[in-house]
């Protein structure tokens, strides 16, 4: 089914990037992950972005922080669409890889999640996935619903917290 | 063929959003565009979003500004990916725009686009479309062709502009 | 008496609106909480924003974090004046959360406090109640009195520990 | 009926705070609007908020910029609700005024509005008053649905424009 | 001799403000030191600063964090001059402080030191009271060389550490 | 009389610095004023700043933009008291001026006023030397009596505008 | 002599690396001037940066602006030294082209200048140089000692302004 | 062979300051370190400054914090090139020292690494220098081959890690 590949930056970013792969096996979404710089591994990562299409991946993520080319240079070199996580940093909380993610130029975009926003981006690489997989959407539906549940049970938890005081 | 629904929270967006909607004219994609909000109108909006998947859209794209929650109230009532467009603001260029589109919690994902990265929303709809359809595929990369001579074409230019000095 | 409606968009939030909670209680403000999402729990919180005005309630207090939709999307619903408590996050210390809420466009306000500042909606929300509710504006002089004497206290304690030196 | 001041810190303001203004009279909320600076005529606005309520004020808004005090310092020394206004600056669009008006200690809350939110800040004052005037809650009510049905027209112009093309 | 009164707005502000007042012993300044907020303490604080020109003090130093008014209301009812430290807070580091205390509008200034910059305020004090005490521009003079010497000492350190390797 | 030293890093920077000329002449303050750059300069900026105090100036006030060192490398060389005015550039509306500026480490202060607040900076350089100079103290009281009447006369002609409608 | 390649990633970053431009052949540093990004030329990009050394290149400048992953990619494949110049743009005047260029990843720095800071960047790759070309160390003294005399002309204008009076 | 100086303005500096030490080392780059405040120590900078070039430095670098004008001063007196190291703050992440390093005037550049990029300071000045020495030149490309594996082989790690699961 779906491949997706999940890219880090660095390996210091796999905690965060790991709540990404968890959010992909969870909706059986066949992954690839690997560690590669923007900075310190070019020819890798221009070989990976010019052959992820035929590879047969249909949608990339990755993660990067400071400043933080990764998505956007993989971006650059595959027609296929890139999500990109800003990593969380010491400067103003991330702002350096916010920007340096979100802020690309006309006709090479990166569908940019929150901050740290690792589970996000799987759930939206579902998504995107999911205008081709019907069962993806269906997953995707009763996923909605399940956080749906879940707040509600949350809710119920603090209504009980709150009568026992 | 694949339909986009290109939402705006406001008609002063709608010199931004034009972009958008050239751009996706270009790639030959049906769209309908509409003007609804978050604030003003959050029955229709609920509607349009509860009812987006089963009229046949594909992509959701929302372009807001200020406390812009268009996209984001959007994602939480269909299972379609939604991508979000900040619109520029006075306020330090679209800070506001910006953080109230791309911080949306766990579970609800909004892809995110530079501030007034209308023409990239559209792309990025393409991408995420041809995921599922061949010939959009092979549009971007035609694209991507294009944009890659028309720097060359602009370099050219320079390069004379430099000479006739 | 007068009824006000806490809502928070997560239980992660609730250490910080207990503070909220207590102050009213404080104030002998009759109050419903409930754990809402914007995001995840559209429908609930349509319904709820929608019925509010009739099941009674005079103000409603929400608090959110990230991209803050929460006390917008209720006010868009409800002709009831909105408090909203923006929730300190990693990114610029709850930039993020504040601009989500206090940034709302033209006709649709939400009455917004400091970041964290949940002890305040309370405070306000019993201003906006003593406008209605004479022994309320008098319980608020009374406070007010308090926080007086209360800062003179902890004058004396640092004269004190000043002299002691 | 219902009496509300508005107070600006400098005439510079009253571009902006006219916008406060015709909206409170298109309400027909009696109003009366001064020019008092905070730092400029301390006597005269500590006058000015101690008396306030017994003058018959229900609600006060005021506006100001830079190190905006106006607002909460006035709320330290009155019991009914304050929303302040953040003029627009030059300093990131005016986050000076804001982080002035929004960041109040605990006891003394300011209701913030958008920078510039000066009709906003109208409409918030109504909405408190309409806890009390229950013909004031019918005009909010009222005035929500020109806001939907202003948007639609909106919405219905884009669409010519469009169809147009 | 030199009178310079200390004004906190909390006496959470205390372990901040120590360096201040422990650096004004240092130079043999007289001091008061008071907890007196903007906001709670209105009245006391109007009596504080109208008084404080003829109860002898020559230099007003106010700390205060968050919306800060502190130091800019003190200084709209004293000719004195007056020093604000701005508080360290969650947001930005203290930017809300910073602006509410250092963007004063035209006719009342507040003379800003550093976020947390408490002992500097005290030596801006001693500057200040230097243009009229000549003991004092000595005591600066000499402080001054002692700098010199202990960053001299400090760098004898580090080449010793760096020697030892 | 007092002497003053106005010093600005740029003759970009003269329209701002005017406000600050005018003022201290308004008060008959003698003053000197130089455009003298802290990096194109040095030499010439030392000798200014270790024979100021000589040269029987009591004040320094010194403009800059950008990476703005001007004031902070003056406080190092002299004793004397030091106004920083922070110039508005295109950066966040002067955020570099204003942290460059304000941001100074223990030992060496500088009395830091609003971005571009140069008619501040004059009117703090007189209060500072009103300490000293009891006409100046009286000056100053004139000042502030003629800012509370100004605001007044301000708030009457806002008054008949509102009348006239 | 000395060769200096200077990228700039799109031609309507032109008149900013105009400056550049200009001062280098103050110089009489010999250049070469390209229009090449990152995103839409990245094949074309690595081959300018891998053979970049190899091409008698000394030092590259870049210019680029928003997610301005030009210099740092560069910077990735080749040894020389990368010089980064931050396009303005209307996001906080530029904070996305700096934080992107000046947050680089240990292991591959980019040597940042100011936002549009052409001119400097220029300087810089002429000082970088002149620790190879003594004849550039020279014509830095010498510059250094124009600028000098320039600020001097212009305190001279002051003068004859102010005295003009 | 080279001679860098590496200037830290205080101290509590060298904790970041040793890896821009090790990196030199690593490098066998010959090193001066020293402590030198801009503030605190003017004369004994402005000696240092000013007989850089003939004691046979080729590159300085300067880390400082705050309001850091070190690395700027030091280039205001040399015409060698200065690399600046922002220190880490309290206030936005190091927000301070990044504007009062990077946003220099035009003639006087500071060659700007990350905030806390000690070890990237070190690698600029071997890429600077290495415009000179070949054999740094073959160091720089060894070392980028280094980073190369290291990311493989973290890489590899990944692999194996997601594998044991």
């Amino acid at each position: 089914m779906a491949k997706v590949a999940v890219i880090m930056g660095s390996d210091s970013d796999f905690d965060v990037v790991k709540k990404c792969i968890d959010m992909l096996k969870k909706f059986d979404v066949e992954i690839d992950v690997r560690v590669i710089s923007a900075h310190r591994n070019p020819r890798e990562l221009a070989i990976f972005a010019q052959t992820a299409e035929e590879k047969g991946y249909e949608v990339i993520i990755a993660a990067a922080g400071k400043a933080a080319h990764l998505p956007g240079v993989i971006a650059g070199s595959t027609p296929l669409p890139v999500i990109g996580i800003p990593i969380k940093t010491s400067l103003e909380g991330g702002m350096d890889s916010l920007f340096s993610i979100v802020q690309m130029p006309t006709g090479i975009p990166v569908a940019t999640v929150a901050v740290n926003g690792a589970a996000n981006a799987a759930i939206l690489a579902v998504q995107i996935l999911s205008v081709k997989y019907p069962e993806l959407r269906e997953a995707i539906k009763a996923y909605k619903q399940e956080l749906d549940e879940e707040v509600k049970t949350k809710n119920a938890r603090v209504q009980a917290l709150l009568n026992e005081e």
